[in-house]
């Protein structure tokens, strides 16, 4: 049941992160092998470099199953993406979607593997981030790890309390529930709210660069 | 012999590559060095991805052989990089030989290490595609990903053609001959007429962002 | 005590490279959750990608003290990051001190894990140039591998002084030090005099593209 709920997550996780670089593959304009590399790269970018700094089999490389369903989600974005009034703000939430999974499945896989506390919640924090990186990179896009509401924060927030919350002996799938939870719920309020942590200022009166 | 074929066929697609790289860095105006750091990057970058993902030894780390070959390459380009008319039609000539090369040696190393057909086919667009890829993000190019003239899928159906082929029972030297010429055909007719797949379109009359 | 030298080495080049990282988040006026993820992918790129490529446990995954450090770091320069007068010159000056100690760390760990002479000198390349280049790419910086004055060159001459040398029988302390002092040395002219090697320059005369 439990290795049947993470399994979830990461199915669900890996269909926003899909359909985000197909969004963006269409804001390119590219054709449809150019959707399905943009979109395959940004599903199952981060817990291939997750699955790659563990030490373990990259996830998708011996079942095709995954490879098979970016391409036919890549592929349905192809042919709807002018249905949405808004691809932009669809990217957005999609992506807080996917971000909100993989932070918690990130990190649980990683503490199943036998990492410590703070190396999981790292592992949360990548697996969520680099996906959006690649797709950005690859994309020609100004990365949203620079965008200027609460982003990595977010995941650091969800994979964060889903180790603290199983370390205290609340059972797994609550502590999933909750991860996902806090991360999506604080994202979701950048998104709709503006939130966003205290920035770093320049001091006014002090001389500084900014090159 | 079979492994030869293969051996030698990886070999060629890393001289293009290398080449396409350190022409990269002469419209850079970079230094020796700089052309050996672009033209080996862009050499060997592909494969490199290509054994991380398949858990398999880089195929470079216990054969210096390929960095010393990736060096000079790049020193003797930097030496003759004047002599060319036109050093941008070059790269792209020279990295259609690679890209098809790549597609065929990549789907031929995955399968014999033990992938599926359809992971087979994926690592040869990504062994084929990722030098390039690294290539322009390191040179601070557009990537050759973006361009609008068929290109991944060119990699896409020579990779396909070989594993099928292989699949059917045709003797992997004449899949591996097959693959390789319907990648660099499809790849050249892009370049020489401008060939393209269908791009996504926003529809017109429906409203759209753009950002 | 020989342990305790590379690893001590290799802490200092953390910590320098982190710095550089979350100065680059204060030039982007980043929160202190995005200077964590820039330094923290600057300290600690190069080498993951070192240990990722000689097949090694990367060096982070089962010690979480460096992971606390780069946080630390980063958190620390977000609160002090207005003092110094040229963020952008220690930058270039830290940015250095993490070249020269990484150049000897990276050829190191590579000889010590069996790798021949030329790999271990690229590691040694690899380790101290792509922290940098991870930087730079996630903080849409221009690469600092694409900068006028001799960079790559510089860990190239360190990390080869030392493989060199240790291979002449030179103790390895003596070797690291030669190795440390001449990469920091060439860089330091590099940028205090402007040092550079002879760049392509395309002849006069000729016919050459720029696109």
């Amino acid at each position: 049941m439990f290795e049947t709920v993470t399994t979830a997550l990461d199915w669900l996780g890996i269909v926003a992160f899909v359909i985000t670089g197909a969004l963006v593959a269409s804001r390119k304009e590219m054709d449809i092998v150019g959707f399905a590399l943009l979109g395959t790269a940004t599903g199952i970018g981060g817990g291939t470099i997750r699955d790659v700094l563990l030490g373990l089999p990259v996830f998708w490389v011996h079942q095709p199953a995954y490879l098979v369903t970016c391409v036919l989600v890549s592929a349905i974005v192809f042919f709807t993406a002018h249905v949405p009034q808004s691809r932009y703000r669809m990217v957005l939430w999609l992506d807080a979607i996917g971000l909100a999974l993989f932070a918690v499945s990130g990190a649980e896989k990683a503490s199943l593997a036998g990492a410590t506390g703070i190396v999981a919640v790292a592992m949360g924090v990548i697996t969520a981030t680099f996906g959006g990186i690649i797709r950005d990179l690859l994309g020609g896009e100004i990365p949203v790890i620079l965008s200027r509401e609460i982003y990595v924060s977010a995941a650091l927030a969800g994979a964060a309390a889903f180790v603290v919350l199983t370390m205290l002996g609340v059972p797994r799938d609550l502590g999933i529930g909750a991860g996902f939870a806090i991360a999506l719920v604080i994202r979701a309020a950048a998104l709709q709210r503006g939130w966003s942590l205290p920035r770093y200022r320049p001091r006014p009166g002090l001389p500084h660069d900014r090159r």
